[in-house]
Order: structure tokens, then C-alpha cells, then sequence
């Protein structure tokens, strides 16, 4: 086995991005009467993306964006309870229900057994420990690490501080941009775990290169069997 | 020397609670024409605090909080241009020049020496990643921990994490509430640096009894001969 398993949280072991998914439908629709929702929703991902560099992942980067957003849209003319709706959507955003996708549970339940686990997750501090909190999966877990993005460096910060080489660390996670190819070019072993919906900013395409250095699973289940297989044929070597 | 030095980062390496300050000012401001300043900073606080539990620390949670007041006190007849300037003073705020404190830097520097430290401060993690960047302060610390609480748990927790002994560990900082009291009362060495001006949320009066059991100091600069001193007194003991 691994010395260390890292599991992504959002999307890998509870559903995240349906919920801005349906936020996002709500304010489309709100704004709809003035604003086609095509262009509300290129919009608001403009404004995303420029506010990332000062707001980081999370809800209340995204409440606050959504709210400049209808302000450019409606050229200031957003009234005081459009305002109050989206200040909702983000409230209502905050206590999205946090269950455990299929499989998960028991898989922790049986990897932990032999192996330690990592949940290791970017976003709002605040925000994942809250989610976290409310999954009930937090005694699974060995470590668990919040950061700002999952990036080369982070991943190259993570194993010097737990003093693990790469070959030995095994990261899971449903995005190929955070959790997949930074690990493969450290030379770690990584598992994706596709999603439905990724988010447009996590959406990358690998080359022909980096497919071959990773592994993918339909869903958690499968896990345990990937690992005995793919570390069982290492040590042989 | 202890075995571990952590120091609070907001308002005691480098100002913060002045650009909160200065940011209701000019809310306060805004909504003057309509809402009674001191009614404003009031209705402002209660918003803070009843969206603490969801937002956390920070300038985002700040922000939105900001905008739920000025609908509830204008009872929805903000304009789009007040909602706009409510943002720009949020983004504004995460802005804020970092400057070291008088002593900082060389104290760090000579106390870095002998001891590791370790930064230790709550609130968001992307902003507060994004201002000790900005302090130029991080290379002087082993360790650098952002949690979303400092209470007696979140002491207990690192301690034992670092197996260090409470009487082993000091920690400095400008809140009684968050840096001095919870260590009091886990048997550790705290060290007060008042600050001029506290955040309402974090005022505390300590009993007779706390007093006597932690040490203040009027700026960073006399810390190394307190440490000398105290750790000095423990050794002979």
C-alpha cells in the first residue's frame, strides 16, 4: 500500500458543485427578464475569475461575485431585494447537505485499516471545516489539510513536510487539474475519479502523455482493488 | 527559551483593526444621510455576530455583511451605487498595505535564532496566506498555522500535535480573548501586547486572578528580555 492516501473532498466523496450549479440556475432566472442567461452566466464567470485573485475559492468569494455581477448586468439598477435573494442563494449555499457519495463510506472504513488518510481540500477554511464537520467522515481521516489551491507546489510542500517520496503518496480526486496532473508530474501516483459536472474553471485536457500515467475508476468502490494491484505490481519491481 | 514561540499576526506584527475601522467610517458615511451613524455601527456589529457561525473571520464575511445591513437599515431602498461602494470598500480591505510593527522584524530575526516560531493566526485562509506574503515576515517562521478559531482547543490540538508541554510553549499576541487566556488557562506562557484599538467581538476583562498569570509588555521590542527573564526564573526552579 501507499504510505499515504490523500483524498479531494468536494465531488470525490460528497456532491459540491450541483449545489452552484442550482445557484447559479436561480440567479440566471432572477436576472432572466432583463438578461438572457447565457450571457448572465459568461458574465459571472468573468467576474469569477477576475475576483479569484482576491477572493480564493469558496461561497462568499462567489456570493460577492454574483452581486457585481447583477450590478454590471443591470448597470447598478439591481433592486435592493435582487440584492437580498442572492445574499440567500450564498446563505442557502452554506448549508448545502453534506452526504457521503456511494461507496465512500465503507471504502474509507477499510483503507484507513491499513493505511493512513489525507483529506486534503482547497477552498474557504471556514467553509471545509464546516463541510467536513457536517459529513460525519472526519475520523477516517489521519490528516486533513485545508489549502488555498492545490497546485506542483503544494503537493511538493505536502510530502517534504510528511517526508514521503512521491512514489509512495497516492492522491484521489475528481479533478484532473487539482488533483490528477500535478501529482503525475511529481511523479506520484494519482486516481481520478470523474465527476458529472466539473466546473469550467477545473476543466483541462491531459495529452496523450499524461493519460498514461494515471489511473481512472467510475467511482470509489473500486478503489481498494486498483490499489492492492497497482502497489502489489511496485514492489515486485 | 520555550520550546515553541508563536506570535498572533493581525494587529500584533502588523496593523489590521484600522482598515475595519476606517472601512465603517465610510459606510457609516454613506448611510449618513438616512441612519444615525451610531445606529449604523450597531446594526453593522449584530450582523457580524449573527453571521459569524456562517461566514467565519474575514474581509469577505465583512463585505456581504456590510451589504445585509445597509438593505435592512434602508429597508431595501439601497442603490445599486451604494451596493457597488459597499464592494470596493471589501475589495479595498484585502488590499491593506502590510507593514511590520515598530520591532518586528528585528525581533523576529534575533528570537528566530535560537527558537522556532510559529505564526499563528485565525481567520480566512486566503486572505491572511495573501497579507503574511505581503509582510515579507514569513521566512522568519518554522511553522505558519491559519485555523478558523484560536480557543482552548485549537491550543490543545497544536501542542499536542507538536508533543510540546504547555509550559514549554509561549505565545504573544494583542488579544486577550484569543492569544492570552485560552493558554492561561492550558498552563502555558501567554504575552500581551495591547493594541490601541480592539474589535468590539474580541474585548474581554480578565479576573484578578488571569492577571496575574500572564505578562504585558507595551511593544514586541521588550519581548526578549521578558523570555530571558521568565524562562530564566523556570530553569532555576
Amino acid at each position: 500500500m501507499p504510505t499515504l492516501i490523500a483524498f479531494d473532498a468536494d465531488d470525490t466523496l460528497w456532491e459540491n458543485e450541483i449545489y452552484f450549479e442550482a445557484a447559479k440556475d436561480r440567479f440566471k432566472n432572477m436576472l432572466a427578464p432583463a438578461c438572457d442567461p447565457e450571457w448572465t452566466e459568461r458574465e459571472l464567470y468573468e467576474t469569477e475569475m477576475c475576483n479569484l485573485a482576491h477572493f480564493g475559492y469558496g461561497i462568499k468569494g462567489f456570493t460577492l461575485s454574483m452581486i457585481e455581477t447583477a450590478l454590471d448586468l443591470t448597470k447598478g439598477a439591481v433592486t435592493g431585494q435582487q440584492i437580498r435573494q442572492i445574499l440567500d442563494y450564498g446563505k442557502e449555499l452554506l448549508q448545502m447537505p453534506i452526504e457521503p457519495l456511494p461507496h465512500v463510506e465503507e471504502v474509507l472504513a477499510h483503507l484507513s485499516r491499513t493505511c493512513p488518510l489525507m483529506l486534503l481540500t482547497k477552498g474557504d477554511l471556514f467553509d471545509q471545516e464546516a463541510k467536513i464537520a457536517r459529513s460525519g467522515l472526519a475520523d477516517h481521516f489521519t490528516y486533513i489539510e485545508i489549502v488555498s489551491d492545490k497546485n506542483e507546489a503544494t503537493y511538493a510542500a505536502l510530502l517534504q513536510h510528511h517526508r514521503i517520496r512521491p512514489a509512495d503518496f497516492c492522491m484521489v480526486g475528481n479533478s484532473l487539474k487539482s488533483d490528477v496532473l500535478p501529482v503525475v508530474a511529481l511523479g506520484g501516483c494519482a486516481v481520478h475519479v470523474p465527476y458529472h459536472t466539473t466546473w469550467t474553471h477545473e476543466r483541462v485536457e491531459p495529452s496523450e502523455a499524461e493519460r498514461r500515467q494515471y489511473d481512472q475508476i467510475a467511482n470509489l468502490g473500486e478503489l481498494p482493488d486498483l490499489l492492492a494491484e497497482r502497489f502489489a505490481s511496485t514492489s515486485q519491481n
